[in-house]
C-alpha cells in the first residue's frame, strides 16, 4: 500500500449520522448525571427520568456537528456543554409541562414529571437541572459559554419567549408578536447551541457570524414546525399529545397566519439558514443536512 | 497637617455597618435588574418586585465582609457576583412559597409572587433570577465562582436539602436528617456566599479553609434560628407568617430536639464558626460581629 495516500473514509448516511451522535449525547449524559443512589433518591430519580427519557438530543447534535465542521476534536472537553444545552431543554419543558402552565401529561412518550412524581417534585427537578447545566457549561472552564447560555435562557431569551406566550393564550396575536414569542422561546437556545460550538472550536468572528444566523433561522423554523406538527403529526411519533396548542388557545403561527403560509414561512426560514452558511471555509454538508431534516421530521 | 500621617477613620459602629452594607447591595441589585419597560413587562415587573422588596441581604454582605477584611477593593468586579447570590436565594424562595410547596401567602413583608401576579408567573420569574445570578456571576470572569454556585444550590446541595425538606414533612425525624436537610437548604449558599468573597479575593488555602467552616457552620446555626423565629418570632419584624412549620408539619430543630436545645445548638455552632476564624491573618471582627447579629436577629 502506498504510504502518505490516504483514501478518505466513505461519509455514512444522514440517519447514521444522527444516530450515532444522538448515542454519543445519550452517553455522555448518562454518565455525567448523578446517581440514583445519591440522596434524596425520588430527586435524581426524577432528573434522570427526565433526560434519560428517549429524545432527539437536536441541541447538542447541531452544537457538536458545528464543533466538528469547524475541525474540533475534543469531545471530553466539548460535551459537557453540549450535554448542558439538553438539561436547560428538558427542565424547561419540565416547567412549562406544569399545570400552572401548560398542563401537559405526555412528554417523549412518558407521563410528564408532575404526573409520574409530583408538583413539588417537578418544579425542584427543573431546577436541579438548571443548575447542572450551569456545572457541566463551567466545565469547559470557558466564561464566555456561561454568558452566552444565561442570556440566550433568560427573562429577555427563552423564558421571556414563555411568559409572552403565556399571555397570549386566549387572544389573537399578530405574526410579530409570534415571531416575538418563537425567536425567544425557542430559537434563542438553538442560536445559543450552534455558538457554543463555534465557541467550542475556536472559530473566528465570520464563522461566528454564519453559524449564529443559520441558528437563528434553523430556531424559528423549528418551532413553526412544531406548531405544524401539533396539528398534523402523529401522536406516537411525536410522544406527546398533538392538539394541545389548540386545546390551550396558544398563539402559533397556522392560528396566526394559516397552515399553508406556515408551511411556506419554515421552508423560506431553512434556505435562509442554508445560505447563511454560503462562503464559509468550513465543510457545510452536515449542518445543510440537519437543516433539512429538521423542516421534515416527524417527530 | 502632617503629610504622611493618616489618622486610621473610627469605625462605625455594627448596626451602621450593616444599613452602610445592605443600602450598597441594594443599590447594585436596582441598577443591575432589567428595567420593568422590558417587554413582557408582568415579568419584569415580578422580577424586580421580588428582588427589591426589603430584605436582609445577609448572603451577600458575608461574601462582602469576607471580601473586604482580606484587602479586596474592586467593587465594580466583586459585586456583581456578590448580588448574584442574593438572586440565587430569591429565586429559591419564590420556588418554595408555591401552593405545590410550602404554600405561603406572605415573604419579605409583600404577597409572594404567585399571589400578587399568578402561578405561572412565580416559577418563571424564579427561573429568569436563577439564569440571572448566573449572568451576574460570569460577570466576574472566573468561572471557579459558576462552578461553586451551581454546585452549591443544586441536587447534592440546596434543591437536595429542599427535597429532603418536603419528604420528611409529616412525619418524625431524627437530629441526623435535619442536620442533612439543613446542611444542603440553607447552610450551602451561606458557605458558598463565604468562598465567593474569598475567592473574588485571591485568598489563599488555610484563608479559604477558614471562610468554609465559618460559612457552613454559620449557615446551619442561621436555619436553626430561623426555625426558632418561627415559633418564637414576631410576624411584623418577620415579614412571614409566623407557626407556618408546624402548620405544614415541617421537619424543624425544635420539632426534633425541642427549643431549648435548638437555642443551644444555634449557640455552639456560633462559637464554633467564630472559632475558625482564629489564628486568620486577616482582619475578623466584622465577620464575628456577622455571626453574633445571625444567633440574636429577631428576622
Amino acid at each position: 500500500m502506498n504510504e502518505g495516500v490516504k483514501l478518505a473514509e466513505p461519509e455514512i448516511d444522514f440517519q447514521e449520522y444522527l444516530t450515532e451522535k444522538r448515542q454519543v449525547i445519550d452517553d455522555e449524559i448518562d454518565r455525567l448525571l448523578p446517581s440514583v443512589s445519591e440522596h434524596p433518591r425520588e430527586l435524581h430519580e426524577a432528573i434522570r427520568y427526565s433526560a434519560l427519557a428517549r429524545a432527539q438530543r437536536v441541541r447538542p447534535i447541531l452544537a457538536l456537528t458545528a464543533y466538528e465542521a469547524l475541525g474540533g476534536t475534543d469531545l471530553d472537553a466539548a460535551l459537557p456543554p453540549m450535554c448542558a444545552l439538553e438539561l436547560l431543554h428538558t427542565y424547561s419543558l419540565i416547567h412549562d409541562d406544569l399545570p400552572c402552565m401548560d398542563n401537559d401529561d405526555l412528554r417523549r412518550g412518558l407521563p410528564t414529571v408532575h404526573k409520574k412524581f409530583n408538583e413539588g417534585i417537578a418544579v425542584l427537578a427543573g431546577d436541579a437541572l438548571h443548575d447542572l447545566a450551569f456545572q457541566w457549561t463551567a466545565r469547559s472552564g470557558k466564561i464566555e459559554l456561561v454568558h452566552e447560555l444565561a442570556v440566550a435562557t433568560g427573562s429577555l431569551g427563552m423564558i421571556g419567549g414563555q411568559v409572552a406566550d403565556m399571555e397570549a393564550e386566549g387572544r389573537a396575536v399578530t405574526a410579530d408578536e409570534i415571531e416575538f414569542i418563537h425567536t425567544r422561546k425557542t430559537a434563542a437556545l438553538i442560536r445559543c447551541s450552534l455558538r457554543f460550538g463555534g465557541i467550542l472550536a475556536g472559530a473566528k468572528d465570520q464563522c461566528m457570524e454564519s453559524l449564529t444566523v443559520y441558528g437563528a433561522k434553523l430556531g424559528l423554523a423549528f418551532q413553526i414546525v412544531d406548531d405544524i406538527l401539533d396539528i398534523e403529526g402523529d401522536q406516537d411519533k411525536l410522544g406527546k399529545e398533538v392538539g394541545s396548542d389548540e386545546k390551550n388557545c396558544k398563539a402559533t403561527y397556522p392560528a396566526a397566519v394559516g397552515l399553508d403560509e406556515s408551511h411556506r414561512i419554515a421552508g423560506v426560514l431553512i434556505d435562509e439558514a442554508i445560505a447563511a452558511l454560503e462562503g464559509c471555509s468550513f465543510p457545510t454538508r452536515r449542518l445543510t443536512e440537519m437543516a433539512r431534516y429538521i423542516s421534515q421530521r416527524e417527530s
